[in-house]
């Protein structure tokens, strides 16, 4: 459990997201600098304001014994991983924009507090808003759902895509449709193929006039597999140097500390523990 | 507020328990491996059991908008502090027991997780229980408390000192007797006098024999002054001696950042960070 919550990604773009993320994710250990920041915004929100973010809410309702509190100050966190930086923009799916909220609201009550140093950094939300599940298009793919064939990944091979797609849930009409309200399966179907084809919805609708749905599901898993092939090429063969992926580790966390400690001397100096 | 969480001491014995603290308080945002240890800690505790904690529930209580995220994982950062350098035995009042067994419980509960690694620190605890407030002796005596009558400084001059206890809430029988739970307010003078002048109640109350509670109370002021003096005058000689403070300062954060590193770097290699 612990490791979970502390190892727990961003969001749950499990196959789309992951193109987007850099070495900095499996580094943030090495720069000290964010538990320290992430300590000192954790002193400055109340707890009701993360007991009402959305996540926490769906989490705590599926765990027997609560959540941990390591899930629940997780958004305290993220908003340390984003002003250490001084970020202006970041990239996140609608699933994050709470969350996004809440680093807003701190770096203006950290500036409103100790004069402006934060820029309040804004959302730029990615044209597919949230990868539902295969198997349950009411929630969110996620890296830990327990049912494995919810979630599609990257590294998975085009027969494990295929099965996948074969089993996707959607519902008893044959036609493919985009309604995500009223038919969440099917549509869930056209959003990932029209993002992993570059096409927009409408597009991505035409190519499939006069397919049924089970034909489709072939055709959008054909699609995911395209997308995926150079990428999982390129994955297989940096596992195979891990002395480079060590270095790249290295060299972005020597980075990344560089920038982080200045800003967090700042930030100690302006609260008063320097 | 922010500040107010962030700086908060342990405990609440304003004149006595500053005697034990060394340099450490006021350096710990030097050696960043106590927040390190503090997220990863946060994410082996549950929620609720934060929220039980006495001392919590007293704060939020009384606070109009609610407590802090900071207020309410504090004693989980000062699990960071007592087991980063492996302590096996904490000095502590009865109000920090609860929090001494949150500790216990967090070793516990990582060795079981992950091999024997961490001593389960022992309380120790201190004769003199806990000191109250001088205003209301249902409260303990609180370096935050907004009356400033409350609570005894060892900084404070002996005419505030005599004023303090001059106006000590007692009741309306003029006898000294130790009845904690039916006379908190002269229970509480006797408790501080039998501890500054290092006598056991029954001493204490023996040396009160024939004198009212209001002669009492100079009394007892008396023996508090002796007992801070020469702490007071040791004060204020260092406080006219920056340099040699600093100095201080630097090297038990040297010393300390030296016993913190391994022990957080191999926590680190246990979780799987590393």
């Amino acid at each position: 459990m612990a490791m979970r919550s502390m190892r727990k990604a961003r969001g749950c773009w499990s196959f789309i997201r992951a193109l987007h993320k850099g070495p900095e994710a499996a580094q943030t250990p090495q720069v000290s600098e964010h538990t320290q920041l992430s300590w000192i915004l954790t002193c400055m929100v109340r707890l009701p304001r993360l007991q009402h973010l959305h996540q926490w809410k769906v989490k705590i309702a599926t765990q027997k014994h609560g959540g941990t509190v390591g899930l629940l100050t997780y958004p305290v966190l993220q908003a340390a991983d984003i002003l250490l930086y001084k970020s202006t923009h970041v990239p996140v799916g609608e699933d994050q924009v709470q969350h996004m909220e809440l680093v807003q609201d701190l770096a203006r009550e950290f500036n409103k507090k100790y004069g402006e140093f934060f820029p309040v950094p804004r959302s730029i939300l990615t044209s597919l808003k949230k990868v539902k599940s295969l198997r349950d298009p009411s929630a969110k793919m996620s890296k830990s759902d327990p049912d494995k064939l919810a979630t599609v990944r990257i590294t998975d091979s085009p027969e494990e895509i295929v099965q996948k797609f074969r089993k996707a849930v959607t519902d008893f009409t044959s036609e493919v449709t985009y309604e995500p309200a009223r038919r969440p399966g099917v549509s869930n179907l056209v959003a990932i193929h029209a993002a992993v084809a570059g096409l927009r919805v409408e597009e991505a609708l035409q190519l499939s006039a006069g397919v049924d749905t089970g034909r489709y599901k072939l055709l959008v898993a054909d699609a995911v597999i395209q997308r995926f092939a150079p990428i999982k090429r390129e994955i297989e063969k940096l596992k195979t140097d891990r002395g480079h992926l060590e270095k790249v580790l290295q060299v972005g966390s020597a980075k990344a500390k560089e920038l982080a400690r200045p800003v967090c001397q700042e930030v100690k100096k302006l609260v008063g523990f320097l």
